[in-house]
């Protein structure tokens, strides 16, 4: 029987919601758990799914004889500690459970057994790059929209890093639309391609590095892997190759519309509340005109949507079908507050992007016939 | 074709979403509409469900040609109207489609034919009483928890109303906990029993009542009628005859202990998060000592609880099984700080009663064996 006394509560809650997060959402499965290891007064968190490995050095603790280790189901222990009453926390340690004693409460929790749970992902050495964090975290969170929900191109369903020694390129794609960003790289760097990183980890990467001002990573054959502030970050890649997105982007165009981004939104969002959960498409046009407009036109058995927008630039008049849920991320991917929509033809892609010099962002919707 | 030009949108909004929450929730039913009705410069708005029904004459339109009146799908024709760009609102009625004209956006949506809609069910003259709103709202949300959730008794599906001419009594009970409250009667009124509105009627009644300071009620054969400020609300009141529970609660008591209400409450809510969602029925312990206390143990394959709560007043010992969810949920309906926890016996019904001068409300649970 080993006791840990916790000393300061509040941050113990945080460092295993930290990495409840990341543990497996499949119940009764030892993936499903943390491992909390104490030893030298300090409190470290180990947790995995299947993308992410992610370790955590922490707290100090108060008292702790030798070194102990035990593997709780994540999201119950998280719950539990919680909702504890005030006081101070001792865990108090035997061979297959755990007891959480506050004052004259005490929780009972079975534990996995220690060495039943995987070996963390060790940071590996690669090809490093630098890159400021909050910058890489919203480019990221900008285009993991458009990863293939489907698991019929598994390639698909991340996002594709590149790097041309001076920027990143961000892109997700799943064949009908697509999201594509830069990001500068600190130091020059190595020319790499087909980083494709699981959108599963994609949200614990970008709430890890968005406070962090500058992020090193190290990409080796199979994962990337990260280092921060007493935090190790690792993530599998998905195999396979990228598919060449280049030759999808047009570069000339039939029409170009300047628009408020967020009164296209507006009226995107009634039209897709009139069209209700079945229908996504409308019809979009161009309308020539003194004063140019952009017309959507939808119906479904029972609603008939039309709206008409003024834009800033007169547009050479086109009409085509697009999936309004589609334009609505991409837009929402925006903070600019004016968007220029780029039509190749009525039968190749348009692209989407923000309104201000220098964008590198962009995202690009295919036409339905 | 008429049109109705709404002069106030926002009321407008207000009106049709009150209705739209009383409207059926079975999709492509009539009774999932809401009939509009305009006529001399005043929109009034009808809608049903299966127990209710509510009439709401309200705000005056600018223009309407002669009488108009259309049913439209409630939930769709609210959450349309909600996201209208800004500017003057205007309805153009056709044969079996309306359309929702602001400046450039227009949207139709089809219509119900007006005369399938079910007849409003009219106010009928009965039994008269009156209440305030407020404390008749606040003591019918206070009990309808305790309703049964199964077809098996209908009548204990609704709360039973009972008057001794002074005072009304509310009681709910599902057979195995039962919760029960009064209410004065602003002038002496009748006597009457058995007048049971569906838990389904509750929601609808206490937000039409809350901010009326008195309110008439009239009970005719099988429904309960209310006329407030330019709306007509009636409930059918369930068929069939409520048991007498005066037998059920005990007047002699083995046992009493007061306790912080919160305190309580955060032992049970740790006690059911670390119950889980399958295991609901914990031992309560009334320990005479020193200082006397209520432990509360359960526990399930994975975990154990114990909690230990001071008594403000000593019991004699006591133990027996409850059922955490449904002390929780009569706590929650008290609003004292203090709460009496009163023993019948090992095997007969425990009352929880808010410590206060003159509390006319109680909760009952059954021990389980």
């Amino acid at each position: 029987m080993t006791n840990i006394k916790i000393k300061e509560t509040q941050a113990f809650i945080d460092l295993v919601g930290r990495a409840a997060n990341v543990a497996s959402k499949k119940p009764d499965t030892i993936r499903s758990g943390i491992m909390v290891n104490a030893k030298e007064n300090k409190i470290a968190v180990r947790t995995m799914n299947e993308s992410v490995s992610v370790q955590v050095d922490a707290i100090d603790i108060t008292e702790t004889e030798g070194e102990i280790a035990f593997v709780v189901p994540a999201k119950l222990f998280l719950d539990m500690i919680k909702k504890l009453p005030k006081g101070d926390v001792e865990l108090v340690i035997e061979d297959k459970k755990m007891d959480i004693v506050v004052g004259k409460s005490s929780y009972g929790i079975s534990t996995y057994a220690v060495d039943e749970f995987p070996q963390a992902v060790a940071y590996e050495e690669g090809t490093i790059f630098q890159v400021e964090g909050p910058t890489f975290a919203e480019s990221l969170s900008a285009v993991v929209y458009a990863c293939s929900e489907s698991e019929a191109r598994p390639i698909l369903t991340g996002v594709h890093i590149l790097s041309n020694g001076k920027y990143l390129t961000l892109i997700a794609t799943d064949s009908v639309r697509l999201a594509a960003n830069a990001v500068p790289i600190i130091a020059p760097t190595e020319e790499f391609k087909n980083v494709v990183v699981p959108k599963t980890s994609v949200n614990e990467l970008v709430t890890l590095i968005a406070d962090q001002k500058e992020v090193e990573f190290s990409i080796s054959q199979n994962q990337l892997s990260l280092k921060t502030e007493g935090i190790t970050f690792t993530t599998r890649l998905l195999d396979g190759t990228f598919p060449d997105v280049t030759k999808l982007i047009p570069s000339e165009f039939e029409s170009e519309v300047v628009l408020h981004k967020d009164e296209l939104l507006k009226a995107l969002d009634r039209s897709k509340t009139a069209l209700g959960p079945k229908e996504k498409i409308a019809r979009f046009s161009v309308v020539e005109g003194t004063l140019s407009t952009l017309t959507i036109e939808g119906k479904t058995e029972i609603t008939k949507i039309f709206e008409e927008l003024f834009v800033d630039e007169a547009g050479v008049g086109i009409s085509l079908k697009l999936n309004v849920h589609y334009l609505m991320n991409s837009l929402n991917s925006m903070s600019s507050k004016k968007v220029r929509l780029q039509f190749g033809g009525v039968t190749k892609p348009m692209l989407v992007r923000p309104e201000v010099e220098g964008a590198t962002q962009f995202g690009l919707l295919l036409p339905v016939r």
